[in-house]
């Protein structure tokens, strides 16, 4: 079906508290593609769970209509879901050469590289998909190289994506972002416009990459005698490639530690968007043969995360590495919320070792790679479509898109605010949220995809809180009575030692419970192990105004 | 001893992250008076833990040394440890009214109010401790009122100790910080100046809380009618009266939800620190007699506290107060770090119901109680202490803030960074850090004050990461054979109805391992645990990258 009545079903299948992030499908005539395949990063009331994934059920349950994966940057949140994504549905996979680049790192570890048909497409190309798509690749700019927005031409009409991007008129590799042709785009209409909005509250404009690269160069220069270490996301090349050309203006030689860093590094390099004379890399073990002024370190762990490089640093805990009093520490990020305490942890750890830490807030040595609100006005007046979608960000950050577009002087009527699996449908004459379908997320833990969930969170919750208590009773099979027992094992409590008595005490406020019902004739283990747990943990509010997870374990002899 | 060799210790005791924090004690000539008795907030990783309070250990030690408490303003980080402390130390506590006022609802919580004797000081006023102390009680502005600063004369010198602070000129009520006083002290000649470093790192000034009253009225104008609800710290009743007189002038009503908010309030009121004329407090059961033209409703909740009022409110778990489209809820604070999350949270809940929420970013909604750069100089300024020591902040604060102090003139000698625990040693002629004190933190969880500590903390980790997994076994106690089980109970582990086969080879694992050491005669069920353990951790981290923990019992039949 085209034109008039063609109907073009959009759905945010991804995110957490964050919406139409992470995954979202693009469905016309019994076919599908998927836009960006991405993991969350748990909440923290998901204890102990390593990644968060999209649920994929609508997809598999439509696995004939969907044609491919169209990746609009390689960032985890957009391409981390991945390698679970194709093991369910192999599909083609489409992106740009530093993406897909990425993706084969992450393919390769889990073992289905050769199984996967991978296209590389350049900017401005475009890929015939199914016999409804069209998409082209356009050049962005964002805190990765190789960035893109989607052009998404369907019989119902063009859709942009922006995928994620800021404004640089003077990136550091690369093209700057391709304004001319979202402004030829949407000159000729566009249906529907879904842009990004992580930056949306913020007014003004984010400043250029290129700006961090002054701030580096002022700091190297004042620097001159001492050791210089740099944390920043691995992802981020453009301040990788900045650091190096730093290094090499003051003759010194770099390197690289933390997994990640050297993964990206390696592709990065290997597919040249990283550009490094020879000899400027150096391994961490040669650092020794360079004195403090002829060294420059990049490693991860500008998130404070407890196992990256610059926390074992700061910790006397790496290898290779030991802190000195007078290095320099650039930590070269912002704390992403939720990591706040962590970050400040590390840098008050550096600074207690007598290094010197530069961070945001001292010196602007971090840009952010998403665009404020006159940027995205930029974006809105140059494509100034029929359909708006905010997308990435929390409910509030697309509310406040949202205004934003009306003040613009879009219609409230064609501005629309999905929540996740919600169903938008537009068409040339029309635009409506018309359902939703089955659309979660899926915790992985170890090797394990989605065999913790609610009952096992909430487990993990209370014996976080509290601990745990095992009350362990044998009981004559025939008469119930009391054969030995009650014996009392606690982890996460209280201090034993400290606390005898409480045990003890613990003990026979049990013990008499179960005698009190010796007499009885009792058919239920069931019945005495719900007046075990009763008991004690009235005992235990009383006496400590805790709740323990209490275990009672009936051995029948 | 007075004069030259006068030597005053001064002791920061508390504090976490944070340092000279929450408890400082001060030590001449064998008399010690204590500064500030507050409580800090549990780190992410002290699970379950309600409070933080500091070791009194030295202060108990020293018990016949400790003449008093004297304390700088009523936030819990202040006044929190007192009943703690009291009930070790019984002496006299000093503050000004509202401080005192706020310090006995706490004691009557404690059931501790008769058994303390109270010392109700004023602005300028001072007061002889001891044979060694004099303490001055300076006006300083802050976000709660009746704050001070103190300035302490001893044998050794004056000791100005800065408290909580920011210069307002245009308080809300009582008088504007005493920079006269600072200045005279200063010209007199002060030994040592205690500068707080909460915002040492932020640029230019902090605005007056009157701003904020400005803005609450431009809201008010424009939301005529909405109902408007307002969430902000129940201690700052200067905010709360702007509230209060915004509803006056726009003939609202005002209604009071939280129980912190409601003591804060009434204790205020009673004090005369808020000023309200008569039927303008509604009880919350009267909202539903008025429109919502008529209300503002006060409440606590701008952290996103999971039990506050308004987090039950956005998740429509409140008993009095429904949220309803249109309701106007402006959040008058800033998320402090950590609390993030939580407080996007309800936002995105509030907005999802159809509310409209302002907030911190979207219009200057909140100002800050604590002292920025410019702020900070013009104290030194007026002081020109002789030492310095800065409190209150992490190490990167204090760091901060000592860099602050050397710009401004001072020799690196004579600033002192303190970890908490080490002695400031001051005197005429002298300053030097000359060792440490046992300091440190003790938990508090339900009633149970210094009873969970660093090993039980490590099982709640290791229980909330992985879980639990329970293996039961019969044993013959003289054969050393096995008679029945193994049983297995996990808790926190996996879905057990998912990963049968898991468990029913987790068993057959145990069983075998079990089984081939059952000819070896075995005297220690010691060795059987460990065997269990570390078979069943090999099984379980092979299929699936976990280490629940592992409980094995025995019963010896």
């Amino acid at each position: 079906m085209a034109g008039k009545f063609a109907k073009l079903k959009v759905i945010p299948l991804g995110g957490l508290q964050e919406i139409g992030k992470n995954i979202t499908a693009f469905e016309i005539n019994d076919e599908i593609i998927v836009v960006d395949c991405g993991v969350a990063f748990p909440e923290d009331d998901m204890l102990g769970i390593d990644l968060v994934i999209p649920d994929f059920t609508y997809l598999t349950r439509n696995r004939e209509k969907v044609k491919a994966v169209v990746l609009t940057h390689g960032h985890e949140d957009h391409i981390g879901a991945l390698p679970y994504f194709l093991k369910e549905l192999n599909v083609p996979i489409y992106g740009t050469k530093l993406t897909i680049g990425l993706i084969e790192n992450k393919l390769k570890e889990h073992n289905i590289l050769n199984k996967v048909n991978r296209i590389c497409v350049k900017y401005g190309e475009y890929v015939k998909i199914g016999a409804n798509f069209k998409v082209e690749f356009i050049a962005t700019t964002h805190s990765i190289a190789d960035s893109c927005a989607l052009a998404i031409t369907t019989p119902a009409g063009v859709v942009i994506h922006s995928g994620d991007f800021k404004i640089d008129y003077t990136p550091i590799q690369g093209p700057p972002i391709d304004l001319q042709r979202f402004a030829q785009l949407g000159k000729k209409g566009v249906l529907l416009f879904m842009c990004e909005s992580t930056n949306v509250e913020l007014k003004g404009f984010t400043m250029s990459e290129r700006s961090v690269g002054v701030i580096f160069d002022e700091i190297f220069a004042e620097s001159l005698n001492q050791r210089i270490m740099v944390a920043t996301f691995s992802s981020n090349i453009h301040r990788i490639q900045q650091v190096i050309n730093c290094a090499i203006k003051y003759k010194r030689k770099v390197a690289v530690i933390g997994r990640s860093m050297n993964n990206v590094v390696k592709t990065a390099c290997e597919l040249g968007y990283l550009n490094v004379p020879k000899k400027v890399f150096i391994d961490v073990s040669e650092i020794k043969n360079y004195t403090d002024d002829k060294i420059v370190i990049i490693m991860t762990g500008s998130q404070g995360e407890t196992m990256s490089a610059l926390s074992r640093i700061a910790q006397n805990d790496h290898k290779q590495v030991e802190i000195k009093p007078m290095d320099k520490v650039i930590i070269s990020a912002s704390p992403i919320p939720g990591n706040e305490k962590n970050v400040y942890r590390v840098i008050n750890c550096l600074l207690k070792k007598g290094a010197e830490v530069v961070y945001e807030g001292l010196k602007d040595v971090h840009v952010s790679g998403h665009a404020r609100q006159e940027e995205i006005k930029v974006l809105h007046a140059l494509i100034k479509p029929k359909y708006f979608m905010p997308i990435h960000g929390e409910y509030k950050h697309l509310r406040a898109h949202a205004n934003l577009a009306m003040e613009l002087g879009m219609d409230k009527k064609n501005v629309f605010v999905l929540e996740r699996g919600e169903v938008l449908e537009v068409g040339r004459d029309f635009g409506r949220i018309s359902g939703s379908v089955p659309s979660g997320q899926v915790l992985v833990d170890g090797l394990g995809v989605g065999d913790v969930g609610n009952i096992v969170l909430r487990d993990r919750k209370h014996l976080s809180q509290d601990g745990l208590m095992i009350v362990v009773v044998s009981m004559d099979k025939a008469e119930g009575t009391l054969i030995s027992g009650p014996d009392i094992i606690s982890r996460g409590f209280v201090y034993v030692r400290e606390s005898e008595y409480l045990i003890s005490d613990a003990k026979s406020v049990v013990r008499e419970a179960l005698l009190s019902c010796e007499g009885t004739p009792i058919s239920e283990w069931a019945y005495i192990k719900t007046m075990i747990k009763d008991t004690l943990k009235d005992f235990l509010w009383q006496k400590t105004k805790r709740s323990p997870m209490i275990l009672p374990i009936i051995m029948e002899i």
